[in-house]
């Protein structure tokens, strides 16, 4: 989407044809730097900092850093050594694993001096995809948005949203910011909700950016605002993201979904989850029981990054010393709380059976 | 409580018997500062910046507030003027007022010339008074933290908590820390989770300090947490305190309260509020439509405070530039989500019945 009017994606070639650059998003909003990966060790560095973050985003980020593994050296060790050190940098993310399993796939049926060119062709390829998937995913929310909006009658609709689900999250689109977007350029009338998000800040730091700089007005608020908002019929519908959904439509996401969720049901506001098809992991079916929670460093909480007032990033801390700090990266919301899964294939509801309809060739056979 | 092995109130008169000491919340964690006020707008400035802050200990600043304005002109247009200034500093706070009219009505009744000696003496009963109710609610609140250590059996009960409703929210004790303290001074093994409570972070900055300076086990988790935690059993209650409550148990506290009670409800967790009667308001009966929620600064959402790694405090921005930003200080827990009041008087049940019984003499007759 636009940067100051520029169209950008999150990842492309540079001019020389093979090194990846990406947005250096751990600088964003304060400051916008793009950083040059060269090899295998930069790409796992930059998905382990959070330098590229979001499920889709990793994926090709992976997929261009097993490129980029295959470039130095297109060995079976190599292919196997980078396989897992890419897998290592966020346990959580499924698609990371996905994207992953799709590339080796494709280079272990190849000899390896054809290696590298295929790897650098699947990881265009899988961008493109994400592009395209996205795409979709914002042509069906777009009909949940302007179903609210004829209801409205020229008032905005007013969407809340948490974390950062955006285009910076993926290629380019975003998943929760698709339909989004898709409506702000079809002309219908919206604000969002931005969820500051912490510990990380994805929202304040990366929704409002993303969304400001494509001209879509927004709100920053506290994570615990949404509550009040919706008690005072200040929210039409909630949108997030998914970072894992499971064959039964519990939804892993950023920490504090599920408490949304549990508001928005409170008060009749509904609640989707976009999200690509890959992010299903049709191995699981019990959310909160079975999938596994990032936890992340006490650091993430005790100290916050921000621009100074003469512009510098820098640091504080905001815990004191001597508590103890637990920083949970994401939690699980039971799919009896989504109103609606806005998949590429369309909206389903968040059931075994929805699900497996909408995706039979991904369900899997006991 | 105590500070390094020293024990403290929250206010107190300095070593010439007539001006108000005060310790700067705004300074902590990471700065322990007492700061002198001599004078009415002395005394209105700590208020409306949050130097004291928390239901409680605002009533009773507000009377010293008055007494100071006394002290230097005892007239009734002075007095009149006093009470508006220090009743324009919160507008939210029920008790605020509360505590204005008390010492008012004392003062009414006395000529010019014994006014200044009857506020402070009004004041410091006051003062006395809020450590007086919080001992009590701590010791009602012992017996439900004392049931539920008896079926955990020697393993910590798990309280969360959200802000600060501290001693450093009151004279000494706290309100929903009252429990807490009394608890542990019994023996009993507990561990609080802290929410941090943006945007002031009065929870990872206070609640967490004065836990840490009395020896009580604690753990900060960002507001988001709250949910994921108790869906996998890691919290045994919550007590939260309360700016304001209705006189049917709707509960007006810091904004994202709300929030953890229907995480509490929906996981089956009780959910507590300890709350002087003081800050009852028997003029309302829906909390939602009628308390009146406080909107601050947009700076408290952009910027925020904390250390240095030199150890200086400083403030950095987290919103971009451009965006909107919207800070309610407060939202309304309804009583249907509320498991009991924490009183002075007994733990009550949220309904008009109940709190009517316990308060009768406070009932506003139709």
């Amino acid at each position: 989407m636009n940067v100051d009017g520029r169209p950008y994606r999150t990842i492309w070639l540079g001019d020389d044809g093979w090194s990846v650059e990406i947005i250096d998003q751990t600088r964003l909003p304060h400051a916008f730097e793009i950083v040059r990966l060269t090899s295998l060790d930069e790409a796992a560095r930059a998905i382990r900092d959070m330098r590229v973050r979001g499920a889709p985003l990793i994926g090709v980020s992976a997929a261009y850093g097993l490129a980029l593994a295959m470039r130095a050296d297109a060995s079976d060790a190599n292919l196997t050594r980078a396989c897992s050190a890419l897998a290592a940098t966020r346990p959580t993310a499924v698609n990371l694993r996905w994207a992953l399993d799709r590339v080796r796939k494709v280079l272990a049926a190849r000899s390896p001096p054809a290696r590298a060119v295929a790897a650098f062709a699947e990881a265009a390829r899988m961008a493109d995809e994400d592009v395209e998937t996205n795409k979709s995913i914002g042509k069906f929310g777009f009909d949940l948005i302007s179903r609210i909006a004829r209801l409205k009658a020229g008032m905005p609709v007013h969407i809340l949203t948490h974390c950062n689900a955006g285009w910076l999250a993926t290629v380019d689109w975003g998943t929760a910011t698709a339909p989004i977007y898709t409506a702000h350029e079809a002309g219908i009338p919206l604000h969002v909700w931005v969820d500051e998000t912490r510990p990380r800040n994805q929202g304040a730091a990366l929704t409002a950016w993303e969304l400001g700089g494509h001209g879509v007005p927004h709100t920053v608020i506290v994570d615990n605002a949404g509550g009040h908002l919706m008690q005072h019929d200040q929210v039409d519908m909630v949108i997030v993201g998914s970072d894992r959904t499971t064959a039964t439509g519990d939804v892993c996401n950023k920490i504090g979904t599920y408490l949304k969720a549990l508001a928005a049901r409170d008060n009749g506001v509904p609640f989707y989850v976009a999200l690509p098809s890959s992010t299903i992991d049709f191995t699981m079916s019990d959310g909160i029981k079975e999938i596994p929670i990032e936890e992340r460093a006490a650091d993430e909480v005790a100290w916050i990054s921000g621009a100074t007032e003469q512009g510098e990033i820098a640091r504080v801390r905001l815990v004191p010393e001597g508590s103890d700090i637990a920083n949970y990266a994401f939690d699980v919301t039971p799919a009896r709380l989504v109103n609606g899964l806005i998949t590429e294939r369309g909206v389903i509801a968040a059931t075994r059976n929805a699900i497996a309809s909408a995706f039979p060739e991904r369900v899997i056979s006991k």
